[in-house]
């Protein structure tokens, strides 16, 4: 596809008009202000004008199939959430029953719609969300919760030993590198010792990565401390050598200066849930320190318990306005620094280093941003006003590796009425089998 | 005009399905959950399946025409911001050059794809922003910012006590009352004794109201105290009688308790503004306590150089997001009282009590949103999911007082193309003439 007349983010983020940017394949190989001499090569047309074309956008920590509790447990204090209401939905959710899957293909859907092509997911039904994932073209880091304990437990008497097992056999790097299968923890206070050693030991057998929960909440931040000697949660894991693999730690809303320095030195990922964290009133995450520091900060939109919206370029809104807010600091946070956590960072976390900018060279995950409307002029800056003023529905076309998997409307690899179907019928089983 | 088998949220915001609403002339005739039994004097049948029907939208505080200056001045503390960004470019603006009037059209061509009907105005070029408003077929309260004086000046003296007689003259209550005159008074620190006193009298003169900013930042609220005893803002204005005639109060963010008591026994009409209170760092104004209280709560989007956008619904959103977070407590601003503040609780700020709810004999303000979403699946609450997985480009219609005005990309009173075009031009002349 040759993209012509088009505005452009550039790899730097910077605005660039009446542009050239062309597809072969999976790959960008020409970006210019003037058309390439042989345009044929790149295939069909598409004409720019109005819109602007920048990287896909990623979602670095997510839980799809809670899609299913979207407005479910509204309103409620975190353990009343947790124990009262999302704990004893999810125990009525069944893989057999397709849960899992449409769940999954239901939140992949309205990813694309919004821009994301690539997504970090912690849950149940893993194969299941592997399938999801190729058959919906996108790019997904999955990983199983079965190694969440509480009380010490030999891993291999666990079903996720051998569900892991396969997961690395049959999945991870599957469908030309989209998908990668992760290692999970849980979180700190859920995991026991052992667990973590081993599960951090299985993501180096298997040159995987770790998906984790880190100071989501001042109690669970604080109890750490109290179980291990004053360790935060950052220090205990590092003890454990977590950090010595490429680890996503979501949430990091009470991590403390020594944990910011040591997560930057580390190179841990750090995945801000804004929404999540505010509806739960877990707190504010200190992204302006983590930045300034040089740790990778990237987006996630977390489960649809706590969020209900995967438009990620909303939750970068509500990040850059919440953080001046807290702060009582107009300066930080840049539109720059909010663009790169959704694009380039996100991508970083997920292990993809060919993808996540507009560059010759890299892999063509694109989106097509329709700039021609009223609340996108003037247009002083287009990252001031991509981030403060556009809408996640002004996306037009979604591609990823070169195929275009939204557009105008249409999902090109979902069945999306289907998906809504099921996700209604199995929604039904679950509040029919509660009620029971 | 007759919506069939549509979603409703009706005066209590509750959610009824399959419903029948009809519309004669301005006003809604008929709610049920039966086709009436004469159809055709609704006249054209609007297919409602998949869709919601509710109230339309009411933006309590604007500055239509710094819709120019969006995304001009970012990341800048709040003086630095006002004296030496934006005071310079609106000293450039010319109502001889159609400024005002085409900032104030393309926000109303904004704020109609987002849902809004009625919106409260302070700014300069008050009769072009009444043409403007008559010509959008919207609802508008406009008031003149030409009593902002800093030290005494005699209003007769002042242009606007001209300007305010005609445009009581010729415009209050004009074009079957959509437009409505009030009084400004800029703020206590802007605007002396004198001229506040005067501004009242004028305003019962006239059967006016009043727009003012009041304890939008700390700075503003402490230095009020030490100039005047230690009364607040809200205190010292009560006492020259401001809250003796219908006023708006716009942001209120460091209100006192006793200020919260005074403005629910004075009903004062409250304007929150989140995006901007947030990107200025003026802190998080004390919902929960004035809703608690009985002040009445809307919403504005204020200026477009310190909020970018006029999606309302996104201000509701992060409003109620910032709340709990910033309180620590996730079960404040349930999602009703949220939508009331867009709703019925706007229209009683802008002093409409025939319009704000979905019911027989209210004037059909009216907006129909797109529920057949991935985002909007699964249902558990249809007011919860508008506040926290809709997005405000959802919005697929937008009616005032019977007419439609947006539909589907269309604007029908707005020629949208023009407005952008004339906008820019607006922005290249006065970015010249601050330059030469």
């Amino acid at each position: 596809m040759l993209f012509t007349h088009i505005n452009v983010l550039d790899e730097n983020l910077d605005w660039q008009k009446d542009q050239f940017v062309g597809v072969e394949g999976s790959t960008i190989t020409y970006v210019g202000a003037t058309e390439p001499t042989d345009p044929e090569r790149f295939g069909e047309r598409y004409d720019g004008c109005g819109k602007l074309l920048m990287s896909a956008l990623y979602n670095t920590h997510a839980h799809t199939p809670m899609t299913l509790l979207r407005g479910y447990a509204e309103n409620q204090p975190l353990q009343q959430w947790l124990n009262d209401t999302v704990w004893p939905f999810e125990g009525k959710m069944s893989v057999e029953r397709g849960h899992h899957y449409w769940g999954c293909m239901l939140a992949q859907a309205e990813m694309l719609r919004y821009g994301i092509v690539g997504y970090t997911d912690m849950y149940f039904g893993t194969i299941d969300r592997c399938k999801a994932a190729i058959e919906a073209g996108m790019k997904a880091n999955h990983c199983d919760g079965g190694t969440m304990c509480f009380v010490e437990t030999d891993y291999d008497t666990l079903p996720v030993a051998a569900l892991n097992k396969q997961l690395f056999d049959e999945y991870h790097l599957a469908a030309d590198g989209r998908i990668r299968i992760d290692m999970c923890v849980h979180g700190e206070y859920t995991t026991p010792q052992g667990m973590i050693e081993r599960c951090v030991a299985e993501a180096k057998a298997n040159n995987a990565g770790l998906h984790i929960h880190m100071s989501e909440t001042q109690t669970e931040h604080e109890e750490c401390k109290q179980r291990h000697d004053g360790m935060t949660p950052a220090a205990w894991l590092d003890s454990l050598g977590a950090f010595d693999v490429p680890i996503t730690a979501a949430h990091c809303v009470w991590v403390e200066p020594s944990d910011i320095e040591l997560m930057a030195r580390k190179g841990v990922n750090v995945s801000l849930n804004p929404a999540s964290n505010m509806k739960l009133a877990s707190g504010f995450a200190p992204v302006q320190a983590m930045i300034d520091a040089g740790v990778n900060c990237s987006l996630g939109t977390d489960g649809m318990a706590s969020n209900n919206t995967h438009n990620i370029l909303q939750s970068a809104y509500l990040l850059a306005c919440s953080q001046k807010g807290n702060a009582l600091d107009p300066t930080i946070i840049t539109p720059k620094q909010a663009l790169q956590m959704l694009t380039a960072n996100g991508a970083r976390a997920q292990g993809r280093t060919d993808c996540g900018v507009l560059a010759v060279g890299k892999k063509a995950d694109l989106v097509v941003i329709d700039v021609d409307t009223p609340w996108m002029c003037p247009v002083y800056d287009m990252a001031t006003n991509l981030l403060y003023s556009a809408n996640g529905a002004d996306v037009l076309l979604t591609m990823c590796d070169g195929k275009v998997l939204y557009e105008n409307g249409e999902y090109k690899t979902i069945d999306i009425e289907k998906a809504k179907a099921e996700v209604r019928r199995s929604v039904g089983e679950i509040l029919d089998a509660l009620h029971e």
